[in-house]
């Protein structure tokens, strides 16, 4: 670097620490290190390797060393993830709780627990969604290859851990793994939103599904369908009202589609039709399209 | 880790190893490692280095050692794609083929061969995609620039690969690179669509084009397109039946329009308006659009 | 490898190399290595370290390290991006500059402290930003949150990068960076467009801003609204002109909707709803909404 520069840039880096003193919103709190992003992402893939035996890791599972190979990611990801979710607890801004490094740690490592016990039952869940995949999607070739590549799977699996995580109360890091999915797959799920057995969205790109949003049973949606609020002008004020709505056992909702509001209630085995645009509940057994737009024809010649 | 916990994990880890042997679905078969997902995207990565010489790779082909390096890569591709290969093959679930080791081996050799060897006509047609793109493209400042960073390229320079692959009937690989791609730009095309020269897609976040798709040459499609199937809910008894829309030359489509239906033409020079929504066939040279819906205006003040 | 493959991948190899001097379009000009699209990526990473201080680095920004932390980083930045700055004005077009390796450097490293220089100006715009999501989405539960996981903030930060990049005149690297956060957040901002601040994108997969697109302050957008060209049919004849919308300072656009044309210039305040398509100005404190289609309800009993 060149004597000018050095200089200058002396003086740009001042600029620039003093600047870190002057702008809120982008400061981090003065509680010590956050959560990191990457250590997390890391965490998220290990428990997908742990979901999805065999299809992620390095290693497949053989038979006589299964137990060695579960039990040293189960380990890894506990050690790690209690660390993460220590400091996203400490970070939690909620004034009247016990903050004290010894009560944080004991609480992290519950939690860390309580998700990896759920992984039996969250495997179970996901064995429907392959299924549902591959039942309703002709151009599945095998259920490997479900697992393997596609983006509803990646999107529902990572959910999955991120809505437990969500309900054990952790600030921060249900956000992170779900918006790490969202960029993965164009996939945009809340962790706050609950969903039931054999879920499948097919393509996926551009789908929103929003945090108080309850999904049923059975439900299949295509890309660039939105699950969202009718309004959120309202800002922080709406903060746990139950903006989203509930979609009941069975139901199909065809690209495009949006269906707005928490009082909107489609019922089970209602089928929406490409590109609708949703505000009203829709009885069971519906089955709801738009006429369509005309067409207008012009020949060139 | 606290004693309390090293039991509990204990405990946990046996557990996880059981629900392995319960979920169907979601347990690879018993045949050996599968295909690794991260080799693939490697190779993918370096087959990319291979089409656009001197933009991904880290070298610059200089002329004296040019040579040297392309053979350096083609070397490198071969071996490690014959390996993953021949372990899709062996998975492969037909019954009435030989899957000795050794057919699988010299079967996985020929495939990664011809891929290799389509290798310079994949070049010519993704030099007519590039000029498409610097044609249609008012933003684009370069032929460079569109390399370097346009996700139509991306995309349709993976597709063209993972479509050689999945005409050789390799499994699960040609649909792991293809939804590499979806993952990287928002556009998902699936290995088995056929699609011609001259191909140009923009923006491109959202499109969706169908297994059984037929596109001709200089064809143009933006963001939010979905060549799609008319109904899935046959589910497997469809597969292999055109389900998804052939497109003649010349055809354009604009931004979030849709075209279901395996028996549905769009013919020659045709082109589909923003929004559209086409469920039978167009004859050549027309111009479709919607009739937008009525706009109400209200005034706020 | 068989002897078989030794002679026929020889061949290949020849072969390969020589349809390097064939297709034009996709071979890169004689001007010696071209930027390094990981490296900018890197750096791009780097930069975003440094607008958002113990964010997204390893290390915590302790008061009595900050400056430390801060030079390092800055020092690396200038580096490496004067480097690749330089490059790419080697590569540059213009035939009537002085592109003496002297001058390319001087003006490489002029343009990098340009770069840092204003990142004092984009902390504090990116401050709106995040002040913007925070007031504006109902789901966020803490400025924290939406720096460390929203899609939309990450596009906003790393255009505002890019677009320094841009009216500085730097070739290539702005739109390397810009379809970098394309990738990662499925939303494709042209380094070219202006944007004022407290601008929100809430979820965002599928936003299109085109490069003559001007925005003001307090502007909101949602997921997949288009601002886009009427028609691009001229090709690079329209270089240059503006083609691409203007929303004035507080305008609200909902998923879906589509904004075209250079002269269409969306007054202070108005909303566009959802799915509308919209060609033409709208006046200022103007709510525009189309009547949705007519939904038609069958039942399946």
């Amino acid at each position: 670097m060149s004597n000018e520069y050095e200089i200058k840039i002396k003086q740009l880096v001042g600029e620039i620490s003093r600047s870190y003193e002057q702008e809120q919103f982008i400061v981090p709190p003065d509680l010590g290190p956050l959560p990191n992003r990457d250590v997390i992402i890391k965490i998220t893939n290990k428990l997908r390797q742990l979901l999805f035996p065999g299809y992620f890791g390095k290693k497949n599972f053989a038979e006589e060393t299964k137990e060695y190979h579960v039990g040293a990611l189960v380990t890894d990801i506990f050690t790690v993830l209690s660390g993460q979710i220590a400091l996203a607890l400490k970070y939690n801004p909620k004034p009247q709780e016990d903050n004290s490094s010894k009560t944080l740690k004991d609480k992290a490592g519950q939690i860390s627990f309580e998700l990896l016990n759920s992984i039996p039952r969250i495997r179970e869940l996901l064995a429907t969604d392959v299924q549902a995949a591959f039942d309703g999607d002709p151009a599945a070739s095998s259920t490997d290859e479900i697992v393997f590549s596609y983006p509803g799977i990646f999107a529902i699996s990572v959910h999955r851990l991120a809505h437990e995580l969500y309900k054990l109360g952790v600030p921060l890091i249900p956000r992170i793994i779900g918006e790490y999915a969202h960029n993965i797959t164009g996939i945009d799920i809340h962790p706050g939103a609950e969903i039931g057995k054999y879920f499948f969205i097919d393509h996926g790109t551009g789908v929103v599904i929003g945090e108080t949003t309850v999904i049923g049973d059975y439900v299949k949606i295509y890309q660039g369908v939105t699950l969202g609020a009718l309004s959120t002008r309202g800002g922080q004020t709406l903060r746990g009202v139950k903006r989203h709505p509930t979609l009941e056992d069975g139901v199909t909702v065809y690209s495009g589609a949006s269906i707005f509001g928490g009082e909107t209630i489609i019922g089970s085995s209602a089928t929406i039709g490409s590109s609708a645009f949703i505000t009203k509940s829709v009885p069971s057994g519906t089955m709801v399209s738009i006429k369509n737009p005309e067409l207008s024809f012009k020949n060139y010649f």
